[in-house]
């Protein structure tokens, strides 16, 4: 069949069971359903949570082949809990586990090898890079990898589609009943709210942690009343591996005058003013446009209410300069971040559902007025990718991109019109992470594209003096300077599946054996 | 059938049930079931959540006959939000609604007039005092009462055994996206603890503000993700209610005296030392020993580790001199505790769940090492009536009197001898709300009794020179000095339905129209 994406996918996905087919960004609602109901819990006074080891902890709940595991993903490439559990599934012979890990990182490649053993069999994720992904793309996986956003991971919880028997969450900081903060100790990484959902609704809640402090941890981000184990352990992560990949700005020419651009494009907008709300994804552009909105507001005399999602210093001196009243942090990018979230009041915490999940009583992404967001291809229905790489293999994931663009008000991808020697602007991305409907403007080095449907801006962008083009003459234009074609994988098994933030699948991807130019199947 | 609390009662209830009887503090567990799972909610971008008034919100939801309706207590008797909601309901002509009020007080008199024209049909609380207690008392209403402890009343909602349908929810302050907390704005209560189950697990969730911010509030107390609709309202409560009745401290010599001789017991137990942690429930002489403990404490130069419960200024000093690190805070007692929790990042607000649900991974009465409880009657099993007067007359209830003795490591209850023309110590109490398998001391004016589960303790005691004696003792004193037997209503109808913290009934209360004396029936 052909969902609202125009993406063709099967009726039925071997290893991932019935499609739902995407329908519109709004248009699949959860019905008449309620929340995931996990075992009610009970511990007496006197019963202790410590935990001697992981192994203990293994044999205590007992786990299981085939369960599934959870783990956040906030210490990002400094992450040392994810191997260290599975080393201790591996050494005790379990098989068929499902790993349920936020994002996945290069610090994750000996999740390769446990694959290869069996040790695991599936893999739901956010986001996805480095030796994990290339062999996702190739097709270790003996069921295909569920792709889900951040908001839609969260609501996949709530809603029990993902159920998770044991979360094992990194903890900077824990008491010996289970409260949990990402604020104190030597590996604090600041806001944990991907772990939320997890901690919530698992049936089993280890915290791993080498900072054990006296009863009672405040403040509290996961509380003792969800948390079954305490494990202590050295090293629960690295901050400096949060600093990674996509959370560093830029001092790229190129990259700037993007930024710059969409700053303008805000402005042409109407939002600096009182109250503008804003994210920036991830990607140096979209970090770096933060910079000139501030600078915008800062000129207008303008207070923001809120910033959004992943949190860097950026963010954080425009909360400190009072250009902003409140952070809402659900991922910190830097250790400014880590380090204002522990210490600052208007810079808060929030999970993961609060942030994106499209089903509880309004998450905070319906209240942006703007989000700025990377690609690494659009097509000229402005439907964005952000999964594969333009070689058809798999280098990321929506994580909260296709959430920010559902809930803003005004949604501006930006990036570069050749990415290496691929064109940005293409007839058809290789993969759909984040539907066009919700893209309202893409700002590129050569010039901007207004979505259609947002004809109001189009104009609004013109007076203002900004070079507004067809998407379709930006298409042409990078294909023109780009060194090479998009090619994509035709024909192969299914290697992931995309879930859009509301379960309904809005693409696959095919293994990444056999490549053949798009442009050319197009001729 | 007779309980473990050696109570007669009936294996079912008109209006109630099937009876689990009470089968001893930790004897009764949830067994294989799972937390209640209220429905999923759904609100897109653009949508708000004001509503025009209170009558708008009960056409939206709508709300129908027989609705079970909740509410919190944290403004005690500056209430503002019960009353109104239910004058709404009387003039839509709205019939049988079951009412979840955490606590209710004089100030919710009108209650009794809904209850007559057939509004109200049931009532679920944890405390119930002034004219609504002495008309449930009577009788008036068509179904018992059921009386639940604070974290009773969570798990009841955590477990699906109390469902609510509309929480409203008194907001001293909100944004108009549903985020709430009580520390903003002229109407300031403090923490918001007992109305956390509600707004998680209620199908709807309405916030009644008189101060609208602009979003987003921060902090948190409850989540947009689970609010429905923003009413604004003049004055949610009024502060000045606060301070009423049980959480005054005293200047009573008597209740001093016994204040420095529980203060005493806590040093004979070997407690003043760092790591302490206690609670002092409602109640002149409980409040009067945490000063004398606070002394002690900095005599020792010890650092305890938290104080829990109801919080009153004189906790407060212990954190602000340093003699306790941190304030766990379901409830603020008095305006100082509201300023503390507002600016003081060490006094934490914690849920009702967190505080003493007895179903969940851990709350904290579990972590508490002494609580200091007053009573009404105590019987020589160390039972403790908080329910009825000696009268027979409902005019209390556990509060978290049940959920503290039994998560502390000492439990001591503190009372005079005689009250007013009534004797404490009784053969046999009129209602059993606390068993007294979890009472380890009582300590009275007269001296000081040991449950002989606590042989250990009587000798500490003993060698610490205080004056411990048989409780048998204290009741023969008690009985020679009061004016008056003590009277208990036999045979009538049943008024009231006790649930012990885990569900099941420890006692019945009868309707106080026929009384006779309980020392008469003894002989």
């Amino acid at each position: 069949m052909v969902n609202k994406a125009g993406r063709e996918i099967p009726d039925h996905v071997a290893g991932y069971g019935t499609v739902s087919p995407f329908a519109g960004a709004f248009s699949t609602l959860p019905g008449n359903i309620c929340r995931y109901a996990p075992p009610v819990k009970v511990v007496h006074p006197g019963e202790s949570k410590l935990a001697d080891s992981l192994e203990d902890v293994f044999r205590r709940i007992p786990i299981r082949d085939g369960m599934t595991l959870s783990f956040h993903h906030h210490f990002r490439n400094g992450d040392r809990v994810v191997n260290r559990v599975l080393a201790v599934a591996s050494r005790m012979g379990i098989k068929g586990l499902k790993v349920a890990l936020s994002a996945v990182f290069p610090v994750h490649a000996p999740l390769v090898d446990h694959v290869k053993t069996g040790v695991v069999a599936a893999l739901h994720t956010g986001y996805i890079s480095g030796p994990v992904a290339e062999a996702a793309s190739r097709g270790i996986f003996p069921r295909p990898v569920i792709l889900r956003t951040h908001g839609g991971r969260a609501g996949a919880i709530e809603t029990g589609r993902l159920t998770i028997d044991v979360a094992f969450i990194a903890a900077p900081a824990a008491d010996d009943y289970g409260n949990i903060n990402g604020v104190e100790g030597p590996s604090a990484c600041g806001s944990l709210g991907y772990a939320f959902p997890d901690a919530e609704y698992a049936r089993f809640v280890v915290a791993v942690t080498s900072h054990l402090v006296p009863y009672p941890l405040t403040p509290v981000s996961i509380p003792q009343t969800r948390v079954d184990y305490v494990v202590k352990e050295e090293e629960a992560g690295d901050p400096e591996g949060i600093v990674s990949g996509t959370t560093e700005s830029t001092e790229d020419a190129v990259k700037l005058s993007i930024a710059k651009t969409a700053a303008e494009v805000v402005r042409a907008a109407g939002l600096i003013k009182d109250g503008f709300s804003f994210q920036a994804g991830a990607g140096g552009a979209s970090l770096a446009a933060a910079h000139f909105i501030g600078k915008m507001m800062e000129e207008n005399r303008a207070t923001g209410s809120f910033l959004l999602g992943g949190i860097t210093g950026q963010m954080v001196k425009l909360l400190e300069q009072g250009i902003f009243r409140k952070i809402l942090d659900v991922q910190g990018f830097d250790l400014a971040a880590v380090r204002s979230i522990a210490s600052n009041r208007d810079h808060v915490e929030i999970g993961s559902s609060c942030y994106a999940n499209p089903f509880n009583a309004g998450c905070a992404v319906n209240r942006l007025e703007c989000v700025l967001l990377g690609a690494t291809e659009i097509d000229t229905d402005f439907n964005v990718n952000v999964v594969t790489g333009s070689d058809g293999v798999i280098r990321g994931g929506s994580g909260g991109h296709s959430d920010a663009a559902a809930g803003a008000g005004l949604t501006i991808v930006v990036a570069e019109l050749v990415r290496g020697k691929f064109p940005l602007v293409v007839d058809r991305v290789g993969t759909v992470t984040t539907p066009g409907e919700t893209v309202d403007v893409l700002v590129t080095d050569r010039g901007v594209a207004v979505n259609p449907r947002r004809s109001d801006l189009s104009d609004r962008l013109k007076g203002a003096g900004l070079p507004v083009k067809d998407i379709h003459d930006l298409e042409r234009l990078g294909r023109q300077r780009a060194a090479a074609p998009v090619a994509f994988p035709a024909g192969g098994e299914i290697a992931a599946v995309v879930e859009y933030r509301d379960g309904t699948v809005i693409d696959v991807v095919r293994q990444a054996r056999k490549m053949k130019s798009r442009r050319a199947s197009r001729q």
